[in-house]
């Protein structure tokens, strides 16, 4: 029980895949709740769940088994599915449940969650700012969330108290905790999380593209630089989707200015401008040295 | 000698940065040698050089020691100072000896050091496809070029013999040795290389500047995607303002396709086009999972 005290009697999580398994590990491994409760829409995902020895959920086979009684119910689904899971699984909220989320969206997702939830229960948006470019029940593990931030973004008139069980759950998965507005939130992951996985998406698929390049040669020579992008290429196709087309407004405003700076570099490369690039290259070097004394990577 | 005959008797590194100081410590590790001779053009990196234990090269106080009787000479300097380095070592070169380098730009360099080059001796255009974010002497390690592609852009009428031995000392180090034509190589190497440096320095300049996102929050919150970009953006300023600029030709033609690309992956997320989208993100992770498969990245 280390100490923090028990947070929840019964915590379900809904969605079993990287983040949503790893939530059930972690919570079940740092004995944050009595009882964790599983549930995936998919069937095939139950069954993979299942026979995952220390998964730390029990995994029902309904959303209304594992929902019903639970006293805090996290949705860990790709963004745009959200909603739907929001309106099936409101109606079997116990009277004073907590519901909360994963999705690195927060406004749209307010949106779309705030009309089915029952007067008696309250929503608290989160967003666990970590993950792997794995997917599925089999790539989570308990100590995703150490050290990596989770951002809350209460909505207004919600009681502290609510907040701050959730706010506590996290602190014990070992997160720093943050909190802010659902629309700054959008902001911050927008030049973050989306604009990068945006363009590494985007040079990939350039670079499969070319016909004077072969994607044998793409791949052996790779290690030059082009080999990180592939690795943020290759998260979830699904979970992106979504947060591109539920971020819409903040990604285009972020895109807009990231495509400023590149005509104005594509100016300086064309016009021989080498001290404008020295500048540029020496002072996005600092900005690593920031990152690595701040914990959030390492040499 | 493991199963490689002494390739040279005395090789010169000029230049002790992190691929010649790699070079000077792997040469000597593998006994690929006789004797390795360093130079720096900075003292405070002679210095430097010479305080390390295991660099693997006798560090000499001028170029032309270094150069005199080295069989092999490798130029480790960024790509707009090897020109100058030519004209000022080629005159010491003796009969015979190979000139070789380790640029990422290949055309341009070839341009540049030809007219200086003896009649007597050889030059054997390379370019290891290995590095880190690290910088100087100090950031050199024997293992850099095990596992990795050096390219070498031979000119015509090179004799084979020459070629075979700078083949030889790569495949020596642990390289995959390749051979195309400088123009190929520079356009292969925008994609793979040069253009992932330009989007990761310039993401991390528009991030830095933004007037709704403080610094301090694209610190905080970078596990989001943004990190992976932030260590590619601390790589060497001047080597690569150098590579820039002189492969000027390949880089904007390679911009060009991003650009296009990008415009159009803007449009599907203005007008919600999950299904392109998400058609774009599945494929992009495969050419992950065969990166992988190449040994090019690790799970």
């Amino acid at each position: 029980m280390k100490d923090f005290d028990t947070v929840f009697d019964k915590v379900a999580i809904i969605g079993l895949g990287l983040i949503g398994s790893s939530l059930t590990r972690a919570i079940s491994d740092k004995k944050l709740a009595n009882q964790v409760l599983g549930f995936d829409g998919s069937e095939v995902v139950r069954a993979e769940a299942r026979g995952i020895e220390g998964f730390g959920a029990d995994v029902t086979e309904t959303l209304e088994e594992a929902v019903s009684n639970a006293d805090l119910i996290i949705m860990a689904v790709p963004v745009g599915a959200v909603g739907s899971l929001a309106q099936e699984l409101c109606p079997h909220l116990k009277d004073g449940a907590i519901l909360s989320d994963v999705g690195s969206v927060k406004k749209s997702i307010i949106d779309t969650v705030v009309p089915h939830l029952p007067e008696t229960c309250h929503f608290v948006p989160g967003h666990p700012v970590a993950g792997t470019e794995y997917s599925g029940p089999k790539a989570g593990f308990s100590t995703l969330f150490e050290g990596r931030w989770c951002i809350l973004t209460p909505i207004e008139n919600t009681p502290r108290l609510e907040v701050e069980k959730v706010s506590n759950l996290w602190a014990g998965l070992g997160s720093d905790v943050e909190e802010m507005d659902a629309e700054h939130h959008d902001i911050v992951l927008a030049i973050t999380s989306h604009i990068p996985h945006l363009i590494a998406y985007n040079i990939v698929g350039t670079a499969a593209d070319l016909e004077e390049v072969t994607s044998s040669e793409v791949i052996k020579y790779s290690a030059g630089g082009f080999r990180d992008f592939t690795r943020i290429a290759a998260s979830d196709p699904v979970m992106w989707r979504d947060v591109f087309m539920n971020n819409k407004e903040a990604v285009l405003e972020m895109l807009g200015r990231f495509t400023e700076d590149l005509t104005q570099l594509q100016r300086h490369i064309r016009r021989g401008d080498g001290q404008a690039l020295e500048d540029l290259f020496t002072r996005t070097r600092e900005i690593r040295r920031s990152i690595i004394e701040a914990g959030q990577a390492t040499e």
